[in-house]
């Protein structure tokens, strides 16, 4: 007899896959776990497979072939990204956000745990993963959203330090004009934390000129790094030329009237498909 | 005839459970999703339960009452939190993450998200949730964990900042000395940030002498929030006093010898039930 039934053998397997997005795991290793047949785990599989299509909870993907198995993407169904967006565009259009200088409270928004997990799989869903060795940031705003972003994808983060700090041992060094301050600022990374010509994705919260983003192009261009795409939760429409091209914004943030106490925030339509 | 069969259903609700820890769902909320009856779904969820038990994949918990229902707690398991800190020792006693001045480079460990995420479950593990409306940290190396803690826990992050900053509104600033500089530094948070008497759980990548996570309680008074408890990754045996009590760290630094290429590291034994 079986040791485990076939419901169990599901919850457990729907756990583990779910606990390492992008991680490969091998038909053999479920076999181990569950001591049952590879053709039963593979029937099982199938059964998950399907139920998360149907509720749009993510992907199942099995892999033929000798390194191949079975692994979950999680990646973000539209309605999922359609709820997001509705609920964060309420959120951040509260009038009470507004700060001296035109700026928009956020840390509330993009610190919490489960805003920052939806972000990271949204953003992650936008790119092409193969290729992508890290996502990088900046501290400390990104962090959250870019942690998210790297564990959807499976790949470790790396974060870019605003000063060199004893801790890290020999770093690179960079300057960037920041687009909120308009001053001259240092980026800094140990030189450690990369492997040269790796595939990275630069992730942020905001962009309104780019500079930040250009910083970590050149930063990242330090370390023949070769960047595969860029990804921020927010970016100002004005203006419009920014610093960088080729990013993925997931909202648009058109307007800050202080006076008026508006704010008008949209959704990267593209994205909605 | 039900919409999904059982083997689907468990397969959606572990998903869906696991995807929000310390959420509590209804059960009508699972009726509604599965159009299957109310006994059906507590069924389901018995099944569930038993399995993650057996093989220590947390713990699907249900709760009788009208303000009931289910909710999956992500702790960790003894087993889970004892490779944990096995594979983790082995990685940070390795000679070549010494730096000038007998500091340890963690960086890839404390930023990769898988860490990060089994630390903070154990770290979440070690505390009472009750009474915990928000984990706090301050940036940088600690966000990742305190994060991942956050969200086990199913509260949000509070990021305290190293100085001030423009789009954070009226602040509240303290002063800390720093045990790894050895200087006056300033810790910076949004006045919105925290409501006013609410428990909050400090967690830390690292402590030292624990000047910062003094400067955290201090900050803390000043929110009149209720300290529920310190955790950090990792805290120094030297000095032996420190400038708090009561933390819990999962791994103690015994030694670091910049000239032998030692270091030495034991996980905090207490937590290995």
């Amino acid at each position: 007899m079986d040791r485990f039934k076939r419901n169990e053998r599901i919850a457990a397997l729907v756990k583990v896959l779910c606990d390492n997005p992008n991680k490969m795991y091998s038909l053999n290793s479920f076999v181990e776990l569950f001591g049952a047949a590879k053709s039963t785990i593979s029937e099982d599989i199938v059964i998950a497979k399907s139920v998360f299509e149907e509720l749009g909870l993510g992907v199942i993907e099995t892999v033929p072939g000798a390194a191949g198995g079975v692994r979950f993407r999680a990646t973000a169904s539209a309605k999922e990204s359609m709820d997001f967006f509705d609920k964060l565009s309420k959120k951040l259009s509260d009038p009470k956000r507004i700060i001296t200088g035109g700026f928009l409270y956020m840390a509330d928004i993009i610190y919490n745990p489960q805003i920052a997990y939806s972000a990271g799989k949204i953003l992650a869903s936008c790119f092409d993963w193969n290729g992508i060795k890290y996502v990088v940031t900046v501290e400390t705003k990104g962090i959250p959203i870019a942690l998210m972003t790297a564990r959807a994808i499976g790949v470790p983060l790396v974060i870019a330090r605003r000063d060199n700090r004893v801790t890290e041992g020999p770093t690179v060094n960079i300057n960037f004009v920041s687009g909120s301050t308009g001053r001259i600022q240092t980026m800094s990374l140990s030189k450690r934390a990369l492997e040269r010509g790796a595939g990275v994705l630069i992730i942020d919260d905001f962009m309104k000129a780019g500079g930040t983003a250009r910083g970590m192009m050149d930063l990242m261009k330090e370390f023949e790094a070769k960047v595969v795409g860029i990804g921020v939760l927010m970016t100002t429409v004005q203006p419009y030329d920014k610093l960088v091209n080729n990013y993925i914004p997931l909202m648009y943030l058109e307007e800050v009237d202080e006076k008026k106490g508006v704010i008008k925030i949209k959704p990267n339509h593209q994205l909605i498909r």
